[in-house]
C-alpha cells in the first residue's frame, strides 16, 4: 500500500501533468445497504495537488455513470487523452491544484480497477458478474468515508460531484454532515423522472438482450455483450446532448451516400449522427463492463433523496451542515433545471446555504464537463470562497 | 376486386360501425423512386362513409409510423378496440362520415395486409424481406394516386395525416395541386431532425442486432427479431409520450419489488414505466414487421420536403394550390410545434391560404390521436369549411 506521488508537472501550467493512479486493498468487510457485505474490495484512485498539514484541503470528486478515478491529467507523456474533468481540476482551475488536495476515486461497482463485477468473487474464484451485490449511492459514500479515514482527513472542504456524482455528493451531506463544508451539485437530481427511468431500462434492456450476454456471465463465456452495451451507450448519448446542440454539430449530413432519387442510391446513406453514435458505442462497449452498467443506471433509478425523510426533502437537508453550491444547464434535459431548482427550494426551505446557477449552454447534460465561460466564472467564485477558508488571499 | 360495402351501424351514434377491410390488387409495375418497379402489389383499404354523386367529398387519411389502414370502427361487434384514428373519424367528428367519404389504405411497404416485406417476392416465390424496395414518402403517394383513379376521384376535399403521415400530405400538395383542395398536417415536419434520425437509428439497430434477425431473413428462419423489435418500440415511445405526461401517468411508482434497504430488496424491482414500456414493446413486436419498421423509418429519415426545390420549402409551397390547416402539440418533442411553425412560416411566405393551432397538451406526439377539446374544436371548425364548400349548410 503505498501513497500516491504527487503528480509530475508537464509543460501545460494548468495541468495536473502525468499522474499515476493508485490502489488501495481494504481487507475489513464493507456492509452495504442491501444486506449484504463485500468482503474485501480494492480502491483504485488519483491524487491532484498536495495535502496541508492539517488535512484541512481535500476535495473528493464524486464520479458519474461512465466515470472513474481518472479525472484530471495524463497518464503519459504522449496520452491523447486528458481526464474526464480536466476542465475543471489543476492548477489555477476551479478546482484548484495549487491549493487543494483532490481525490478522485474509481468506485466500487465500478470497471477501471476498483472492486466490481469483473473482479474475482474470492467464494467462487470466478468474476463476479451478475452475482456482485446491488448497490446504492450509500454505500459509494461508505466505501468514500474509508478513503477519507486513510488519509486521516476529518472534513473535506468540498464534495463534488456532476449527475450520479452530485447524488453522492448530496448523500455525503446527509449522511456525515461534518465531514463536509461545502458540496458542490452540477447538473444533478433528487430522483430520477420516469423518462429518465425508462431510458436507463431501455439501456439495460439492450444489454441484457444481446445474445453474447449470457445471464451476465459472458466472462465465463470468453464473449462480450458488445453489441447491447454499444446500444446502451446510443441512448445514453442522445439524452446527454442538447437537440440543438446535436443540430448544430451533425444537422442532417451525410457521412455516406447520398439521399437522391434513383438506382441504388439509398443503401449506403449514413448520417453524421448515426456514424457518430456508432463510433462512441463501439468505443464503449470496448472499454466499460455491461454489468457494471447495469449496476450504476439501477443505483441511478433508486436514488430518491428524501425517500427515510418521508420523502420530504427540506427535512432531508434539514440534517446538512454544509453549504451548497448548485448548478444546472439550460438545455440539459436529463437533468433539467428545473431538477435543480428543487434542490434549491428544498435548501433554501431548510435554512441552508445555497448559490445556484443556472447556465446558458447548448451543450445539454453534457455541459458540466466543458469549460463554459460563465460556467467557469460561477465555480471559480465559489471556489475562492473555500480558499479563504483556507486562509488563502486573493 | 369489390367496392368496399357501407359500414354498418352500430349502437355508438359516433362511431362508423362496423368495417370491413378490402383488398385492391394492382398489376400494373409501380415505378419507385429508388429506381426500382414493384411488379404488382396489393392494396388492404376501409372506407367509411359514403361518396357522393360528384365525387367531391373524398378524404384521404395517411398513416403514421406504425399506423394502418384500420382508422376507424371496429372489425366485429366485440372487438375492444377501434380504430386508430376513431377519436376524429365518424358521424359528427371532425372528418364527419355523414359527409365525407374518408378512405384509409395500409401503405405498400406496410405489414397489414398490403403488399410488403412480408409478401411473398414473385421473383423468388419466399418473403421479400430486405429485399424489398427501399421506399420513398413519394411513392406512398404515388401508390395512394392509384388508389384515388380506382374510386374515380380526382379532387380529394382533403389529404390528411399526423407525423410521418403529415408529410405524405405535404407531398401530396407538391407532387399533384391539383388533386387536393385542402391539407391538414398535424404533429409533423418538414424534414426531421439529427435527434430524431439519432432515435431512429438507436431503434433500427435493436432490430438488426438482434440474433433472430437473421439480416432480415428471419421468416424464412422460422423466427422473428421480436426483442430487437420491442426494443425499438420501447424507444419509439419515450419519444411519443411528454416528460410531464410520463411523470403525471407513472411517477416513479413501482410495479414490483419494494426500494427499502435490506436484504433481497432489490432483486425484482420494477418501476410502473418500465412495466408498462415493456408491455408495449412486447405486444408491438408480436403484432409488427421488424422489416417493415425499418424500411418506414428510413422513409421518415429521407424525407425532406424541400430537398428538389433547391432546399428552399418557400419554392416548395409556391407549387401547392390547396389551403393548409397545420396543428401542433405544446408537448410533443419529437415534432415539435417549432417545425410546424417552420411550416408556416414557409406557407405564408408563399402565399398560402394557412391556419395554424398549437394545442396545449402534456401528450406528446401522441397527443394528435387523443380528443383533446380545443384539438377537436380547431378540427371541427377547419372542417365545417370543407362541409360549407360542398354545399353543406350549418
Amino acid at each position: 500500500m503505498t501513497e500516491a506521488p504527487p503528480s509530475t508537472p508537464t509543460a501545460d501550467n494548468d495541468s495536473v501533468g502525468i499522474v499515476v493512479p493508485q490502489t488501495l486493498h481494504f481487507d475489513q468487510p464493507l456492509q452495504l445497504a442491501c444486506g449484504r457485505a463485500l468482503p474485501e474490495h480494492d480502491i483504485v484512485y488519483e491524487t491532484y495537488g498536495e495535502l496541508n498539514a492539517e488535512k484541512s484541503n481535500g476535495i473528493l470528486i464524486c464520479h458519474a455513470l461512465s466515470g472513474h478515478h481518472h479525472a484530471a491529467g495524463k497518464h503519459s507523456a504522449d496520452d491523447r487523452k486528458t481526464g474526464w474533468w480536466d476542465s475543471c481540476i489543476g492548477p489555477g482551475k476551479p478546482i484548484d491544484t495549487n491549493v487543494f488536495f483532490v481525490l478522485s476515486i474509481n468506485n466500487i461497482g465500478g470497471c477501471h480497477g476498483s472492486t466490481g463485477p469483473t473482479s474475482i468473487n474470492p467464494t467462487t474464484g470466478k468474476p463476479w458478474g451478475p452475482d456482485f451485490p446491488p448497490l446504492r449511492c450509500r454505500d459509494w459514500v461508505e466505501s468514500q468515508y474509508l478513503m477519507m479515514q486513510h488519509f486521516g482527513i476529518s472534513q473535506w472542504a468540498a464534495v463534488i460531484g456532476g449527475s450520479l456524482g452530485g447524488m453522492q455528493a448530496m448523500r455525503w451531506a446527509l449522511e456525515y454532515p461534518d465531514a463536509l463544508r461545502h458540496c458542490i451539485v452540477i447538473a444533478s437530481a433528487m430522483k430520477l423522472s420516469a423518462q429518465n427511468i425508462a431510458f436507463n431500462e431501455i439501456a439495460r434492456r439492450a444489454i441484457t438482450s444481446d445474445a453474447n450476454f449470457h445471464e451476465g456471465r459472458y466472462l465465463e463465456h470468453n464473449t462480450l455483450p458488445k453489441q447491447g452495451l454499444g446500444l446502451a451507450r446510443m441512448v445514453g448519448h442522445i439524452t446527454y446532448l442538447s437537440e440543438d446542440g446535436m443540430k448544430q454539430k451533425f444537422g442532417r449530413e451525410l457521412k455516406t451516400g447520398n439521399l437522391a432519387l434513383g438506382a441504388g442510391s439509398e443503401t449506403a446513406v449514413e448520417f453524421e449522427v448515426e456514424s457518430y453514435l456508432r463510433y462512441q458505442g463501439e468505443a464503449f462497449s470496448g472499454s466499460f463492463d455491461a454489468n457494471t452498467y447495469l449496476l450504476m443506471t439501477k443505483a441511478l433509478d433508486y436514488y430518491d433523496l428524501a425517500r427515510e425523510y418521508n420523502d420530504d426533502p427540506v427535512e432531508a437537508f434539514k440534517h446538512a451542515k454544509c453549504a451548497f453550491l448548485v448548478a444546472s444547464f439550460t438545455t440539459d434535459w436529463r437533468f433539467a433545471p428545473a431538477r435543480s431548482r428543487e434542490i434549491v427550494d428544498a435548501l433554501v426551505a431548510a435554512n441552508k446555504s445555497v448559490s445556484y446557477a443556472e447556465i446558458e449552454a447548448d451543450h445539454g447534460h453534457d455541459a458540466f464537463l466543458i469549460p463554459i465561460p460563465r460556467y467557469m466564472d460561477v465555480f471559480h467564485g465559489y471556489m475562492k470562497r473555500l480558499k479563504q477558508e483556507l486562509g488563502h488571499a486573493f
